[in-house]
């Protein structure tokens, strides 16, 4: 049995911020994810890349303890995404878009992916979404989404989200999904579509989870310099799944998520992401909870 | 000697959200402040008001121990103010404002008004601020501003910003007033242009603090139901100063002003906040306590 699968994208980005630029950048959000859930758990992978993607970084998350198995490097070319971060502005301008092999990925789980203790399922169409979520026997099942499909493919959304345990969305996307004005009704009303635990993610101003059980939020970690957004949301994702994985508290995954999207943002690409310590982690949480304390 | 003493607008205001609509509704930075700071501490009023306005909400802030020596009632018209909070946007759409005794309005407070430990001067052009700061003998002065003086009265504001102890702004302010992004670079760059504590308000998402001591932020309390957001800002900064004149810590006070102001949205103009006790305030804090906790 996999502690985590995750599925999602694989892509290489050309980003520019008020930082500086990069090009051909390791990214996608089962990259981001996996580094970030790397940090504290074993990480099964399903996604499709082209030769073109630097198999080093796949080499180097397979030194993590990923299992790559699920992994198809194919010949064409990987799907890639390029984007401006403006000052001021929290959302990108995206630039371009070619999917690539992405575009007609049909996810083919080896034999030994098929049971796991949590599956992720990155921001992709909601029907490959349940197809996977289908296939393989799970405990718990977390999910993104994006404005894409909650426009266009809201009917299998909604099927989705009645088979889901987590739903990991950002606020723009959680006002759209719920009809509702303001994270917190949003929440409330997403919760009601399905999932048994909703978190919103609110951009710099951290994030928000309600439950059945519990409510719990907290403001993001005060980064200075935001060198480069890209992948905050994904590498969240995976410190929270990687935490819960361990057994945490969902208040306790919400704070691991903020703590290792805090590392994420302070460079670009997973330059810094991919380089981050338990213990490094352990200490943002340390200054986490005395910037809330009172 | 004054415990704090505030100066800012009485208004009557009209409002409508997606809750409903309330015409002449008591309203005012200067009344919503001096309801929340209150519930704390004493508090001095410097303002000007119309014969339309409701004696009663005068005689209301006077039993709580209000001084209202400093405020005058004239012949003529109240500020008045009438906006519209639509649903999915956190900023109003303003329909119009009419100055009326507030635009002549020159402070001038009583001889027992010139000693206090806090001052608090709400938003108000920056000379007039800086008139008042000269003139009151205080301990700590906090201020509050808008956008409207940051792009037309940028050299004053910036000469008050050397003189102040405490800035409330909001993140938009913040941003454009700094030139930065981000709330937390606009906090701290805000900290080096003069006051010794920044507070970013940011709306739903709570509030961030940084001086050179201390970071502290918070998420909002969770409001099911925003039925009006007017006034949260002001009952925000009134909440804080009065924990601080009960000598709690920063970190108390922000929690006390996110606290006081989620009262606040709960209903129109002062409807909640007005029946507010200490006791409330405390249970929200330890809810809030429970949320952020991990």
């Amino acid at each position: 049995m996999k502690e985590i699968l995750a599925i999602g994208s694989i892509a290489l980005d050309d980003v520019e911020t008020p930082y500086g630029r990069r090009e051909n950048a390791v990214g996608g959000s089962l990259i981001y994810f996996s580094y970030a859930a790397s940090i504290f758990s074993k990480v099964a992978l399903v996604g499709v890349v082209g030769k073109d993607f630097p198999q080093e970084t796949l080499k180097d998350l397979e030194k993590r303890g990923c299992d790559l198995e699920g992994v198809e490097v194919k010949e064409g070319l990987s799907f890639r995404w390029a984007g401006v971060y403006r000052k001021g502005e929290e959302d990108p301008q995206t630039l371009r878009t070619q999917l690539g092999l992405f575009g007609s990925f049909q996810p083919e789980p080896p034999a030994s992916y098929l049971k796991t203790k949590i599956l992720y399922l990155g921001n992709l169409s909601p029907s490959l979404q349940l197809s996977l979520l289908k296939k393989i026997d799970h405990e718990i099942a977390a999910m993104d989404t994006m404005n894409h499909w909650i426009e266009g493919h809201r009917k299998e959304l909604l099927a989705l989200l009645e088979k889901v345990n987590i739903l990991f969305i950002n606020r723009r996307e959680a006002e759209m999904l719920s009809g509702e004005s303001g994270s917190v009704p949003a929440c409330y009303k997403l919760l009601e579509m399905g999932p048994e635990t909703v978190v919103v993610k609110r951009g710099e101003s951290g994030a928000f989870l309600c439950s059945q059980r519990i409510v719990s939020a907290l403001p993001a970690y005060p980064v200075r310099e935001v060198v480069d957004p890209t992948g905050a949301g994904d590498s969240f994702a995976g410190g929270f799944l990687g935490a819960l994985s361990r057994g945490e508290a969902l208040s306790k995954a919400l704070a691991v998520g903020i703590a290792v999207s805090s590392f994420t943002v302070e460079a670009f690409s997973v330059d810094r992401l991919s380089t981050v310590s338990k213990e490094e982690v352990e200490g943002r949480l340390r200054k986490l909870r005395a910037i809330v304390s009172f």
